[in-house]
């Protein structure tokens, strides 16, 4: 019977744009059978998807070397199981191609009715991934949902069921954009209380942003290239100038399809660890790293969620290799979900709730830079608005 | 006060030889506090281990290709916690150089009564195996019990925890030890229910070994080496031969300091999978063994528990390697908290408790030569002796 309500909601939601909630679904009178479904134990469980889209509003205009905006599209999901719900998010910044709507149209294909139940976690996302090549972030959508399910039927937050205290977690670095240097220092002044600093790196203005935030601090940056360098002897002068200004660390120097060779010759000269980001989206992209950089950058939205980033961690760590943990601009149910991962890993760059002014979740949060994770069980993230 | 209690029975334990577990405690008066212990918060729950040495009776002499024996040596831990225990074990034949008195003296020196709770498995098991070097089959009897003890405060059993159904699980093999055509004939008679078998060669009547089974059974054979071989070429000509009655995979070939090229250039030319298994042991070895063999055998007793081998079943899959899930002559409890990963394996090997006559605990199954788990939480074994 629940089944069937959902179903229809499923579909409703898929037609009308996804508009409907678990929460709202609950108001709802139960929907009689449909016709042609064969009949199922009605005591039997059934896990149910939902989803809607969401805009979230940057709070400022977002600069990279690639482009700018002032919003992010976003599609929030729901698993409903036995009273409890899981929540997810695929957080989908155009220039990555996912949509709202190819977001919304891969959800409405995944059938989580026929599962047992959600511990199933391996062979639910297997499936989930097998449904179509590519949309990492609705399919992350799908897997924070159920992490936060299962943690919830668990009893426990995800941190703990991975093996790890709350105590042990990295300060996260605040992201400086791409701005001129009065914009930059203002926005540096305003970030007191982050012992670390991401700068966005790329474009012709790369000292100008560098001295901009060191007149203002002296706290350890982290630099994002965001692909935005070329001449491989002119990256590795640049990564020396760096190194002499207190810059511990520089993701993706070159174009993400560059050839790995070029990113070797870079890192054997670099007097910093190289990171990849753009160029390492999920588990089978890390092997082919290897050796390549000193570690990868990975992201929930880029990994297809909680699982696979955990194993990519797993291996990163076991070849040798640094890991930093980051997000797109997501609210806090991405964020929170990334953060259990955060006591394994070197760098956390989990701003991107911070950035946004709308944030219908509250979460993990950050407390004196630090990555602050609450005792809550499953992602630890409660929807507010 | 359960703390000093417990404490005292630790030390009790390693002076009298260990005899005492957690539920013989339970009947003891509590002891006053130790003079000398600083005080702490009464209400605060705390871990306590204890362990006893347990002999494990062969049911037949075993044989391999280097050693025979009629016991095992084991020590049975248990960790105890807000009314719940956790049981562990640590099997440690005499070949590999543990001994019950040095995983005693290895178990006298864990302090778990510093962690705040058992959640944090990851940094309790990096301190546990910081103590000493080696000791893998003790550092498995803390992490087995730990895990155990976790599973049941998450209130579901591993396989749950890490993601997969009850139904995924393998055939095991059963192991035909080296002996007499007659005996080996009469002991692959009795094994009918497995789908497959195990036998161990390496000595010089491997020929004979493989057509006595083959006198009786058509089921696929997996074959144990042990390290056994030496030429090269030899080793090729054999897999053809072995390849040719149903061997489907060899393990350890050579010996486990062999030169890995010289395994390298077995596997190029071999029918069918290489496996490193006496080579192999933890995490950190995996790696090497990159391109050297097909995959792995993974035994807790060597990669000091159930945590460490989870990551090696993520790292050699992620590397595409093939992985076997082997154990030692184990009680049910060994052999159930083994089982938990089987649904992420090629090939089980996880007879080890079939072969023992006084199993003292009652865990997972074989069913039809299937690992057949339980829903019980934990690690999903129970003492009955």
């Amino acid at each position: 019977m629940h089944h069937d309500r959902r179903d229809f909601l499923r579909n409703a939601a898929a037609i009308a744009g996804g508009s409907l909630l678990a929460r709202d679904a609950a108001a709802q009178a139960p929907r009689p059978g449909a016709a042609g479904r064969p009949p199922q134990g009605a005591s039997r469980k059934k896990m149910t998807l939902s989803w809607r889209p969401f805009t979230a509003q940057l709070r400022d205009v977002f600069t990279v070397a690639v482009f700018s905006r002032s919003t992010t599209p976003i599609v929030l999901t729901e698993i409903a199981y036995d009273g409890l719900v899981g929540y997810g998010e695929a957080s989908m910044p155009p220039y990555l191609g996912e949509t709202q709507e190819g977001c919304i149209a891969f959800l409405s294909k995944v059938d989580l009715s026929k599962y047992r139940d959600p511990f199933e976690l391996e062979t639910i996302l297997a499936d989930v991934d097998a449904i179509a090549p590519g949309n990492p972030a609705a399919k992350a959508a799908v897997d924070i949902a159920l992490h936060d399910l299962v943690g919830k039927l668990l009893g426990q937050p995800w941190y703990n069921i991975w093996g790890f205290p709350a105590s042990r977690t990295p300060y996260t670095t605040f992201t400086i954009g791409i701005d001129t240097a009065e914009v930059v220092k203002r926005k540096t002044r305003q970030a007191t209380g982050f012992k670390i600093l991401k700068v966005k790196l790329g474009r012709e203005n790369d000292h100008e942003m560098i001295e901009a935030i060191r007149s203002v601090t002296d706290v350890p940056l982290t630099a994002d290239a965001n692909q935005g360098w070329k001449d491989k002897q002119k990256v590795v002068d640049e990564l020396h100038w760096l190194k002499e200004r207190n810059v511990v660390v520089v993701e993706q120097p070159l174009a993400k399809d560059a050839p790995l060779d070029d990113v070797a010759w870079i890192t054997e000269r670099s007097p910093i660890p190289i990171l990849a980001d753009e160029s390492c989206q999920r588990l089978a992209d890390v092997r082919r790293h290897l050796g390549a950089v000193s570690g990868i950058n990975i992201k929930l939205m880029k990994s297809t969620g909680m699982r696979e980033a955990h194993k990519m961690v797993i291996l990163a760590r076991s070849l040798g290799m640094k890991v930093m943990l980051g997000c797109m601009t997501e609210t806090s149910c991405g964020i929170s979900a990334a953060s259990h991962l955060s006591p394994m890993v070197d760098w956390a760059d989990l701003d991107g709730a911070l950035l946004i002014s709308n944030d219908p979740f509250r979460g993990t949060t950050i407390v004196d830079g630090r990555v602050t994770l609450g005792p809550a069980r499953g992602i630890g993230a409660s929807l507010i608005v």
